[in-house]
């Protein structure tokens, strides 16, 4: 399998990093031979069609801040290039999120699927602006688009609510999609201001570098117009959700909540209406985590609720959402 | 496809009335029309080669007792008169579970396999003992054996950590796998008594008819086998297990693990030896539900450790696993 990787930041170097310690295992276990044949970041390319050496491309990064230096030739090609000179199988998309256009990434795959590119995601940014409509191009284009990794990290919450519960109705599900939030209101439930929770979180590199994406719950949101699209058939996007992130949050909130049993947490959920928005939640409730966890609560017609809690984010756990997307592709191609 | 029924008590009246509510559902979403051509209680059998009347069955049993009034021909069958006798595709498996013996669910499952009936079984005693040569013997017999409702009941656990998971590797992992002793240790952290927990679980029928199955861990034990053998691919069976029950529990060890922010939970683990035996664990801890909740947290190579938390058993919650189980071997026969 060939790969156009898009971005080479935290989450792309963890994937060299993955795909060349395990590639023994993943050729023995599944016979899949992922080879990177193009790569970009902010300055520039790196290409080589017989996959690049992902070894040297990690020390070049290191070195240079850049994969430029890789190589002299092809070194200047954006995303768009790479897509249109290069014969590859399948686009991984992470650059960052932007839930304004998109860009670059929406351009990025709607490119990839025209050229008839199998396409995963970790960048939530296209899918919140236009969840229905890429996967409508998706399946013009007969490709698949996949994304396990833009919600729950490396928790595979996506595949569980569509595959394990097969055959199950999901009635609603609620969930604390983002950690840096949720990092904020359990320091401030153990007592620290809203100005220090959100400098400690800061300090620990857990917020983003724009931190309204957190503080006011457009990551949350984001994840939320994936789930409602995948897991409950909703054709929505990030105009949908009522959205309120946790800037106003006031001690007091805190204080009243705990009287009752509760915690406050920013709560993302599906019941009728899509809302993120700070709620109490009683200790009780297994939805009640804290520090940086994700959890997600399904409530299912016969098979009662059920809550699966995770790290939310980390390179390493994204990579390893990508590689399991990677398997989910090469099935699904073999079925035909 | 046509199924054979082992056993008319709760799970069994639960899945006649899902099959009976859900079957316009499943046809349309899955193409899927499960009949009931055979099926036995305690006191006689029920026989419709063309598939029982399900309204008719649960109105009979309920009438009666027994499923032997709904007609007067070949009422009097066992389980294995049925499996020679009819042609079937399918053998639910639903008696009571026994770790003396595994019977009769052990000649049931095997007969059905020798015959060329893929199995679903929601008795643990038979995976218990035998859960390797089970399997064998199913690769033997080209049939599939199934059973998502042994562990977590409605909550797919089993599915989970082998398909979700898919690509990464589980090291270890440790769960609250049985309801009945978790809702009594929570009363005694609650300041309740042993004794007076134990009379409590036992008014609200949590309680196995043979209480030594909940209170010395064997069905925590089972539970342990079958995850084992499954998600590890260990070849384990009951006597592997080191297996502590509850009765030895006291009010001090509840008072001495408080003092530590710790609650007592009868633990069941894999982490190179498997054992089940009451532990510490931290009130922080995803891990740490009260009451009659079921949870286990899964520790991968690269995702981290995740922990999915639900409902243990149940009748509706267990008729429901079965379905996903006739939906996965629907999918599987279709593939070959």
């Amino acid at each position: 399998m060939r790969l156009i990787l898009c971005g080479f930041g935290v989450v792309g170097q963890s994937l060299a990093k993955l795909l060349e310690s395990r590639s023994e295992d993943l050729y023995a276990r599944f016979g899949l031979k992922p080879r990177i044949v193009g790569v970009f970041d902010t300055k520039g390319s790196a290409v080589e069609s017989a996959g690049l050496d992902l070894s040297k491309l990690i020390n070049v990064k290191k070195k240079y801040g850049t994969i430029k230096k890789y190589s002299s030739s092809k070194n200047n090609l954006s995303g768009v290039d790479l897509i249109k000179s290069l014969d590859a199988d399948v686009l991984v998309e992470t650059t960052a999120s932007n839930y304004k256009d998109a860009e670059p990434g929406m351009t990025h795959i709607t490119e990839a699927m025209k050229h008839g590119l199998h396409v995963i995601s970790v960048n939530k940014g296209p899918l919140a602006l236009a969840f229905p409509s890429l996967m409508e191009l998706a399946i013009y284009n007969q490709v698949l688009l996949r994304f396990s990794g833009t919600v729950g990290g490396g928790t595979p919450i996506l595949d569980y609510a569509k595959n394990s519960l097969l055959g199950e109705r999901i009635v609603s599900f609620e969930g604390i999609l983002n950690g840096t939030t949720n990092y904020i209101l359990t320091n401030m439930t153990n007592g620290m201001s809203f100005k220090d929770a959100l400098n400690d979180a800061k300090q620990k590199g857990y917020v983003e570098a724009d931190e309204s994406l957190d503080l006011d719950g457009l990551d949350a949101a984001a994840k939320l117009v994936i789930l409602a699209n995948w897991v409950m058939e909703l054709k929505v996007t990030m105009p949908d959700i009522k959205r309120t992130g946790i800037r106003n949050v006031s001690a007091d909130d805190i204080k009243n909540a705990a009287k009752k049993n509760c915690a406050v947490k920013l709560i993302a959920s599906c019941n009728k209406e899509l809302i993120v928005s700070p709620r109490e939640i009683s200790l009780d409730d297994p939805l009640c985590v804290n520090g940086t966890l994700n959890a997600i609560s399904f409530t299912s017609e016969h098979s009662g609720t059920q809550t699966i809690i995770g790290r939310g984010a980390g390179g390493i756990e994204t990579a390893s959402s990508i590689i399991r997307d990677l398997l989910d592709i090469r099935q699904e191609i073999s079925k035909i």
